[in-house]
């Protein structure tokens, strides 16, 4: 029977991709600290081990008693515009923490390491971005992930560890978790309009991103490790399709039978535009599953509303409050003394 | 008065640099661990604080007492060889280390922060390294050498921290620690040869390399901080003219007065031809010392012989023990039980 890791797999993408692990037939094991993920996301079946990746000692006791065959290593915090304020964190987390699991990986000759980057590495380069491209990250969040990117690559070539290396764009979808308020612009939406507020847009709303629903995303990750031709290269994945976040705003404004109302609040430090060229994906994994926006937001409109608003966490340990975008201090919990 | 921190200065040219700044006159505060330095290498006059660039906690506690004017970071564990096998210990140390010096530049607006990279980061690329290339390393220790340079990039973006980044090349000279098996070819070389030992050559010795005298290196190092010309700028520092390693352990066995003896040991995992352009650091530091390779190892086979040889220190939390280059496994003191 083939065992896997998924890290990360109480998250979004993660329990989508332990979901088509099971229907796959693999053996699960979930690693989730559920710093951001939800016990309830995972699918039924997997053998869920609460913990961080950071955790050296765990992480070589799972791989001791599990003997792995692959590893898709999800796990991360991805608050990309927040990372310039938590850069210790970030790398700790996202860096340091896989690299516990590269260790591990080279020496039990797991089969194949899926890890998932970001178009973040690109920086604010050309368009389309390409896997030709010698990625320039401009943020710590972008960098930490470039490093696992050329740790993996390294490891492969001095141990012959095989990885699979995704670069998503802009994923959304069922499970996602809507009460992040620094993260997932769709998610925010939605949470926004159930809870009557008006859609926040940092910047004039005509920055462009081409949203990608979840299947196009989480099922080329799972399928990756049995198509040889996907070993040790890089894939960007997602929608082809760029649109505004003003367009955005309008289309989840009506799959939830809302009024449009925006807030725009100043523009944050960030690329103006991204898409991505997935011509080297449909080549190895097909093409996607032709879901348009409209309908991806539909599905996960229609979740959302049984989920229902979920409050929005504070990140705990922030490190730098100098140029914190709007919003995302901490809120200030001033209780008023009231004379007896 | 001018305060500055210098990581690294029980080190090799982080001694240098704490030198050349108390020449300038600033009040220098060493942070070093001497996991590779030595104590009566810091010079005279400087405050010497032990401790290490990872313990975050420190780190703030020295910002907020000295309030630095400026930066220079050398503190690092830089045995490129051996970072493939303890990946996790080299980004700790060698990138979460200096976050936490980035982040408290950052907050205590540090005037600007020099970071001693390393030629690593280009890979195994075209030749000469420019600056203007962009990097591509290939192992765990040039990864978190090249992220720093990312992470200062975004942090000057974001922040406005100035920094300069120093890319040296094979470095030699008094200080340097010459029981260090992992690294520093000139120093195991004058090792080997003070304990009547062959010199260990990886591979066929025709590899070059372009050794620099450390003159060329910790002046222009130290000065930077006052030439604006180098602020938010990368460097190539070293020697332009290459040697291959069979002609270094002939010029090196010259200046100890001893005959010519190689172990050629199985190859190993590294690049074969390394040079630099130094054009950009020669139009902003000016030329070098003119100082010959016979002339500098002449100078530290003179210290060499004062100071003797050292016994070599193991690394001992190897993580990886799979290709462990021949020579570097830990050696097992087995003790044989000898019946009463
Ligand atoms: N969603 C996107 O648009 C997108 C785009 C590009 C890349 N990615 C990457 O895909 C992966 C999954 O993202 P997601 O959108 O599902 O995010 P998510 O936050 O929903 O999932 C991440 C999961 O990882 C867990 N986690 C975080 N740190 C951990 C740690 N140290 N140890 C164990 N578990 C930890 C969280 O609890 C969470 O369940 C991440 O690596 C992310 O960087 C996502
Ligand atoms: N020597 C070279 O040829 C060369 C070439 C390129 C780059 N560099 C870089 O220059 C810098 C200095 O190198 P060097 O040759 O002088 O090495 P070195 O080992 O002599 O000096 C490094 C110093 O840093 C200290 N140190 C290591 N980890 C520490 C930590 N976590 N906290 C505090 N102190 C710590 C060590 O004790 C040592 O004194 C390093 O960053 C190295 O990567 C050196």
């Amino acid at each position: 029977m083939i065992t896997s890791l998924v890290t990360g797999g109480a998250g979004f993408i993660g329990s989508h991709v332990v979901k088509h692990c099971l229907d796959l037939g693999h053996r699960v094991v979930v690693l989730d600290d559920l710093s951001g993920g939800f016990e309830d996301h995972i699918p039924q079946g997997a053998i869920f081990v609460q913990g961080s990746v950071v955790d050296d000692v765990l992480v070589t006791n799972l791989f001791e008693e599990y003997k792995f065959d692959y590893v898709y290593h999800l796990a991360a915090y991805a608050a990309e515009g927040l990372s310039h304020f938590i850069r210790r964190f970030n790398y700790n987390n996202n860096l340091v923490g896989s690299i516990n699991l590269i260790n591990e990986s080279i020496k039990h000759k797991v089969k194949c390491f899926v890890f998932t980057s970001s178009i973040a590495v690109y920086g604010a380069g050309q368009l389309p971005m390409r896997e030709d491209m010698v990625p320039q990250p401009e943020d710590p969040y972008g960098v930490s992930k470039y490093a696992v990117e050329l740790d993996l690559k390294a490891a492969h070539e001095m141990f012959g560890l095989n990885y699979v290396v995704f670069r998503p764009h802009n994923v959304y979808g069922e499970n996602q978790n809507i009460g992040d308020k620094y993260r997932n612009v769709i998610g925010i939406f939605m949470n926004q309009i159930m809870q009557d507020q008006p859609l926040t847009i940092f910047g004039d709303g005509e920055q462009t991103r081409a949203f990608s629903y979840i299947d196009d995303v989480a099922i080329p990750i799972t399928n990756s490790v049995n198509i040889p031709a996907a070993y040790n290269q890089v894939f960007n994945i997602g929608a082809d399709k760029p649109y505004t976040v003003n367009e955005l705003a309008q289309v989840v404004s009506d799959c939830l039978g809302a009024d449009l109302k925006i807030n725009y609040l100043a523009a944050r430090n960030e690329v103006m535009h991204a898409y991505s060229d997935h011509g080297k994906a449909h080549s190895v994994f097909g093409a996607g599953s032709g879901i348009t926006l409209k309908e991806g937001i539909a599905r996960m409109a229609a979740w959302a509303k049984v989920v229902g608003a979920r409050k929005s966490k504070e990140f705990e340990n922030i490190e730098i409050y100098e140029k914190l975008p709007q919003g995302w201090e901490k809120k200030n919990t001033t209780t008023t003394a009231v004379p007896a």
